[in-house]
């Protein structure tokens, strides 16, 4: 049965992963008949949003205690995991992505990658292993993947796509439902709702993804 | 284009909704055509649960507010919505129907419901609008409909079967793949994580409840 990764970085959109890529890549795995393990950086979130209202609050919250609730308490230290305990990886997006994983949403093409987040992929394509990216979580394999001239889309932002063209990466215009594949460094992602419209059309993208990355194995 | 209530708790299995359960049901929604309406009580939470530990936390979290992160921000307080805005309503699981809806997790049979939802799930009975029930959330159900003896199934566990019974309802032992429907109340249940034994599983139930509902329009 092979194991695919499934990076989360909090629990809600405007803070943490999103909820509804998460759990439909959870669901395409375990449909293909693999087996999911989620983890998650022990950090400190960048913030905490109200998705009421949009707003930050003052609370504190911890990437790896909040996407537990994601992994229903399945989830794993990311500094535990290495790529030899996987088959490949899967990094949904939400604003986590960009906050906490790196600080893509603060300092675009200049982000830094959280450490574990950048051994983690290194690993991951150092042995040839998949990596698919749903959303905006391309702009984490463009940050750790400079020099490898990653391919990827994150569908159509033009501001986005410009950001991950200066750091060193190739970006694809996609449609929602669609994937793109960089098959020299094995990678796939799908715009998601960087594009929307709606849950079932981001569906069809990460199921597709998915699809894609059993047929690497 | 149907609109089908989605009656969140919080997010979170352990002290809201369960996320997998309500992700699935909104896909579901959305895939047969419909449009999902999200809507949650306006409360603080029973209590905050660590996911990582299962332990409960000091803090204090608000129904509505957690729940708008399985909704993306796009969701009503409870006390706005009626039956007349809705053609059926879903309750997911996870422990915020028995802590936040109802507190069944406490008391049981003697349980209370939230009274927002027990007029919401009188309104939609009365009015004939089918109201489906995953998981642990048939308790509420029963609790709410007591004189017209609710028919539900929540899998197979006796002491919640038994409290259901207790409180007038009937249960029916269902598989997680399976449905159990009440053509008298129009309800439809599926035990989903009740009895687990994974995702793929569960959206087997879930799927075919949603589709049933679409069935009594």
């Amino acid at each position: 049965m092979k194991k695919i990764g499934v990076l989360l970085s909090g629990c809600g959109v405007y803070d943490g992963s999103e909820i509804h890529e998460a759990v439909i890549a959870m669901l395409a795995i375990a449909r293909k008949g693999g087996k999911y393990l989620c983890m998650a950086p022990d950090m400190e979130q960048y913030h905490v949003v109200n998705h009421l209202t949009g707003e930050a609050s003052s609370e504190k919250r911890n990437v790896l205690v909040e996407s537990a609730r994601i992994a229903r308490g399945e989830i794993s230290d990311l500094k535990n995991i290495n790529a030899v305990d996987i088959d490949a990886l899967i990094l949904p997006g939400g604003f986590g992505a960009a906050k906490n994983l790196s600080d893509f949403a603060i300092k675009g093409k200049d982000a830094d990658i959280h450490p574990e987040v950048h051994r983690l992929i290194t690993e991951m394509t150092d042995m040839k292993k998949p990596v698919g990216a749903i959303c905006i979580s391309p702009v984490v394999l463009a940050g750790v993947l400079r020099e490898k001239h990653p391919e990827v889309s994150i569908g159509n932002d033009l501001g986005t796509a410009d950001a991950i063209e200066a750091m060193g990466g190739g970006h694809s215009v996609c449609s929602v439902d669609m994937i793109h594949v960089d098959k020299k460094n094995n990678l796939v992602s799908t715009p998601a709702y960087m594009l929307g419209p709606g849950i079932a059309e981001v569906a069809e993208g990460i199921e597709k993804l998915v699809e894609q990355i059993f047929k690497m194995f």
